[in-house]
């Protein structure tokens, strides 16, 4: 009998554990032996659940682990924590590892591969300015990083000042979750207006809201440094035009790809630092080698470009491919629309496809429309409001992007229209969609078809010269 | 100048008063008269809503009535309430009108029209069985009947035995009507399960969670008599098997078509005594009559067919689409897929598509599986688990339904698979679908796409012959 083909993963998270339990799934240990290396203490967990770990919503870490390694160990998945691949060399089809717990001469060892899989993930941005290292200032990218600022919060949260620097996504989300706990929140962000994932005027309802929510949010200041004190704890963040007092510091300013390996091996990156693959999600240029999740770029189906999404979604999805194809089967990643979906206490924020900015840089036309509508028939309890952006391409009138800003009921609205651009539908097409309508779902127009029907009138009206 | 075009309406509810309010948009009063006849007290009124006017979750009847009659004449559109149209002679462009109020003499009179539009609704069924028009018996179609139900349960509602005949969408929101007054809930089906529009096995869940409300369901059982006492007032619903005590009998038996004008007036109708239009929403071979709402038939686009399906949200498109057209414009309605969700106490239930037996009938052959997942990440507070249900075509594995019985969070899900539908994409391109994804929204893989992948490895395993 022939020995196992070996994979081996370099990422013991999302996309990497999801490649090892479906190529596991399709082959078993006589043919394929897996090995998994993990430099931090967990694998297999949701980040996206911080936040609500660190707002005392949900028990953590044990809650976000989706599959211990005792689990792994038993689907004969060789999952090594705590153990950092250092080096991977292409030509000889290996890649150095080093035990992190045992340092010393004969922590490092040579690992070959026939299949390799980089799911090496995403690195939060740090601006380098003074006091950025202090003790009191916090990440939110691993369970470590969470396990740190949980500790810290401990019982004394109540009062405590927290700046959150960033109103991305994950800046708004650990504004919540802060401010939950009982802690006094500012929110700093560089940009005029909070989620810069929105258009401004979009985001702008976002700003106006948090104020209702208790979070105070400072727009158009870049944080210049991190005050500490003599004994080296934080005391205030800085910026231009001010000071905001802290006891604890959250950056929340998002993810880069983590290809510090896959450069060092010479493996094609593009301009956002991401790895490149194929649709197989195999890394371009490469037979043997494949990569996912946060640490790869993916298509735009709208814009036609390559981008970065740092999203446990398509990590998930990218593993399920990578672990079919690496298993023999065959499976691709056609892309993404760029659908993302948040909310900070009860206002819920969710974009599909392009805001204006992206649209007017992939060379594309336009016009929008801004609607207010309901999530339940307006005479239904518990109808709120919600604003729906469409941006629809002049000419064809085809759907370009969905922006909603409301209350329940509002952020998975946009998954109508994420579904709508992938099928690369008109907003005249739309506007006839058989959606579920009943009372207490929907007014008889649904939120997305009111914005359909509004934008289909401004392509026509576009066309005829106004 | 010349005179205005005549525009005559039939029925003063959503597609009427849609068209009307659509054409009088583009057309002002010196190029078209808008007269719109409703042989009832109410128009522009949502009839979806009295089951939540009879359960004293909404104020009714003002807040079921989206626009007043006031409204409607202060833009020129000519509303007479309580004036039936008795016969339409499409040779001489007319119709005969009838003043309700003013019987007698001179209560009938001829109007002519250019452009006739029949928006006569549905009516609910009523099987010939004695008793069946005893005092204490209420339909749910129209204001009036939701009026004279919700008077009857007055302030004494609770305690009262109350027996729904018929587990549709209107039998059961009214069992949940009146379970919230206080009542005893029997509902009476003929079927095995309680929700005809879903296939059996996912019937079988809203029938197990009905028990948990509170509401007794006899399924199987055909309704043979309604007993009354000496006074003329109902007692008890009898079938076959047995006898139900009641102190009100509500009919929810579902709706036919309203087309006794139409089909004395030799207008064409599809089997299921709809009328049969063209896409622009003219009745076939007529140029100068349109139709939409609940008396006609619409193509369903998944299995090819002419059908019927009375629904406010198409009735108001309808409208758009006529009232356009008639306006100058122009305006198609493609057809539907089939949507419907509703929602029985905490039990949502949704459904886009075919079933297994409307597959069946289209000549279509498919694979199905049920898969369980929950509407938000489980450590998430608040997930809710739900059952989706797909069908998919054999070799092409083209979707071809979703059914979905869950609480919370559930319902809504259908319109991803709606708009798929619509697009006509296979399951296995649904898998890579690009859907908003945060904890509280959604488990990384979001329920449909957990059901689309089993789908597509189903669809596999039949073409390798399993």
């Amino acid at each position: 009998m022939a020995a196992p083909r070996r994979m081996v993963i370099i990422g013991g998270d999302a996309t990497g554990m999801s490649a090892a339990s479906r190529a596991r799934r399709l082959k078993g240990p006589d043919e394929l032996e897996i090995t998994a290396f993990e430099r931090s203490s967990f694998a297999s967990y949701s980040a996206c659940g911080i936040p609500y770990w660190v707002g005392g919503v949900v028990d953590g870490p044990e809650a976000l682990i989706a599959r211990t390694p005792e689990e792994h160990r038993a689907r004969d998945i060789d999952l090594r924590l705590r153990t950092e691949v250092t080096a991977i060399e292409t030509g000889r089809q290996r890649v150095r590892v080093r035990d992190l717990d045992h340092p010393g001469p004969g922590a490092e060892r040579w690992v070959g591969y026939d299949d390799l899989v980089i799911a090496t993930g995403a690195r939060p941005l740090r601006p380098e300015i003074p006091g950025i290292d202090a003790q009191g200032v916090y990440g939110v990218q691993t369970l470590d990083d969470g396990r740190a600022l949980a500790e810290s919060l401990g019982e004394r949260a109540e009062g405590v000042r927290a700046v959150v620097v960033g109103a991305g996504y994950i800046g708004v989300e650990m504004a919540e979750a802060l401010r939950r706990r009982g802690c006094h929140v500012t929110v700093v962000e560089r940009d005029e207006q909070p989620m810069s994932t929105l258009d401004p005027d979009m985001g702008r309802l976002v700003h106006e809201t948090m104020g209702e929510f208790g979070i105070e949010t400072v727009t158009g200041a870049e944080v210049t440094e991190v005050r500490t004190g003599d004994d080296g704890r934080v005391r205030a963040v800085c910026t231009k035009d001010g000071e905001y007092p802290a006891d604890l510091v959250v950056l929340g300013l998002g993810v880069r790809p983590e290809t510090t390996l896959a450069r060092e091996a010479g493996l094609p990156l593009g301009s956002s630092g991401g790895l490149l693959t194929d649709l197989a999600m195999r890394v371009r240029g490469r037979e043997d080698i494949w990569a996912g999740g946060d640490c790869v770029e993916v298509l735009d189906l709208v814009s036609g470009r390559s981008r970065h999404v740092a999203l446990g979604t398509h990590a998930n999805k990218h593993g399920q491919v990578i672990g079919t194809n690496v298993g023999g089967g065959y499976a691709t990643f056609p892309g993404v629309v760029g659908t993302a979906v948040s909310k900070i206490c009860e206002l819920e924020i969710a974009r599909t496809g392009l805001l204006e900015a992206e649209a007017r840089a992939a060379g594309l036309q336009f016009v929008t429309v801004t609607t207010e509508s309901t999530s339940r028939s307006g005479y239904y309890p518990g109808a709120r409001s919600m604003t729906v952006k469409m941006l629809a391409e002049r000419r064809t009138g085809r759907l370009l992007g969905v922006q909603i800003v409301g209350r329940e009921g509002a952020g998975k609205r946009v998954d109508v229209a994420a579904v709508a651009l992938t099928a690369g539908m008109t907003v005249e097409r739309m506007t006839s969609l058989d959606l579920g309508y009943a009372p207490p779902f929907s007014p008889v127009w649904d939120p997305v078809l009111v914005a359909a029907r509004r934008a289909a009138a401004e392509v026509s009206r576009d066309l005829r010269g106004r």
